[in-house]
């Protein structure tokens, strides 16, 4: 039909169909791959079917990284309100879990294009340039960390051992800050201060509520990272701490995105 | 880290963090592989990643063949008592389609390691000796496919233009019979008549009824094929039948199977 050969991956290769998938695949001289679990390997059952897969030239992929790419699933504490947004990433965490996949969960907290920019002023893209609303009393930090930098330790962490079937988190430093900090790198970069408006967590709450999902999500992130804490409230294992684990990798400060923005 | 890189499989390439995750893997000297939508391809915006990723030396992966390997999702009648097996195979289909992803769907009905070497009688995994039991009429037919020739024919289908984002039946000729069929062959292989014992649909569904799933699954099987006929109680464009499409595979039939159980 076609002149080249597709690429072939099979989840679950070592299943009864899997196998058979894989050998007509072979037979067909397709370039094939299959995702293994970990238990496969110490399966009397499995071990000799992974051995005539590598025999017969077939690629193992061994790990996965689901797309959560924000906060702890397994951590935050806004399941009231959030729509089961993050309901739905610990759901798949204990798929994966339950079906025994390799894997390593990424938590990077939040992209520095998303709310960074408006200095985390709802409905704002650009800086504040008198007056700076805080929700709570401001002393809450959250995390931000550039995609690209997210990329870079995420691909870091592929073939790492320390990272297989672990939780790594993004807390850089110089990039876990509060609402209060954020402001003041601000005006000492502007040279002006910033009016604050303070709005207590029970009107943002209200504010949460009065909108449908998901027209409130700056509001609902806003709630879950700068009032309730949930990228920082809990304890890491500091050793999987991404830049601790990769420290090569020159990620941009708040400061440095901050000075894009002059 | 390793001594050799490991190929990582980006899903959602053309994505803001896939794209950037596709950078790190490439700069890290990774072999890098991507899914991308069908609808990437006359997207604009899309269209220049789509170009630097090739320029980059990514493969991308254009069809995705969901793991369904029974009867058609859309067409079966059983939802009622089914626990909802086929609806999650069909929330699956929607997700695909609705996200635009390229797909093939096969339908390759019963395996034939299931049900057939018992002749279709529930608890044996061996062909009746004196009696058999014949569920409705008996004359309501099934399909059956070895596993080996399911693989051929979704291998043969993987870069074939006529089964993009289609779905693809097997009802090879040889293959579709109804119970009543299947005992008269074997009465001739073995040369002795059994005798038969009819069960009707409304005491089948009792029993269904009488045990929880999925202790109830090969009666669930046997009234959803050889009573409401889900297997075949539907048309087909017969230019998609497994066999039609691939006459070089040379597939067993339900006759050439049950001679190596004599």
């Amino acid at each position: 039909m076609a002149s080249s050969k597709s690429k072939i991956l099979i989840i679950g290769i070592t299943g009864n169909l899997g196998l058979e998938i894989a050998k007509a695949s072979i037979n067909a001289s397709h370039p094939t791959f299959g995702l293994v679990r970990a238990s496969a390997f110490s399966d009397p059952n499995k071990l000799h079917k992974i051995q005539f897969l590598l025999d017969s030239g077939v690629t193992l992929l061994k790990r996965f990284f689901p797309s959560e790419f924000g906060a702890d699933p397994d951590r935050t504490q806004v399941s009231d309100i959030d729509n089961n947004f993050y309901a739905r990433k610990a759901e798949i965490r204990r798929l994966i879990e339950a079906e025994g996949i390799p894997h390593t969960y990424i938590c990077c907290n939040f992209f520095m294009t998303v709310l960074l920019p408006s200095l985390v002023q709802p409905g704002r893209i650009t800086p504040p340039t008198d007056k700076a609303i805080v929700f709570g009393d401001g002393n809450v930090k959250g995390v931000f960390v550039k995609q690209s930098d997210v990329a870079a330790f995420t691909i870091s962490a592929v073939d790492d051992p320390r990272t297989l079937n672990r939780t790594i988190y993004l807390r850089p430093p110089g990039n876990v800050l509060s609402v209060n900090e954020l402001i003041e790198i601000w005006e000492r970069k502007i040279g002006k201060n910033l009016e604050r408006i303070y709005v207590t967590e029970e009107e943002l709450l209200k504010k949460i509520q009065e909108r449908p999902y998901p027209y409130n999500w700056e509001l609902l992130f806003i709630y879950s990272a700068f009032v309730k804490g949930d990228h920082t409230y809990f304890d890491i294992d500091s050793s999987l701490e991404g830049s601790r684990l990769y420290p090569h990798i020159k990620y941009t400060t708040v400061s440095e995105y901050l000075d894009t923005l002059l």
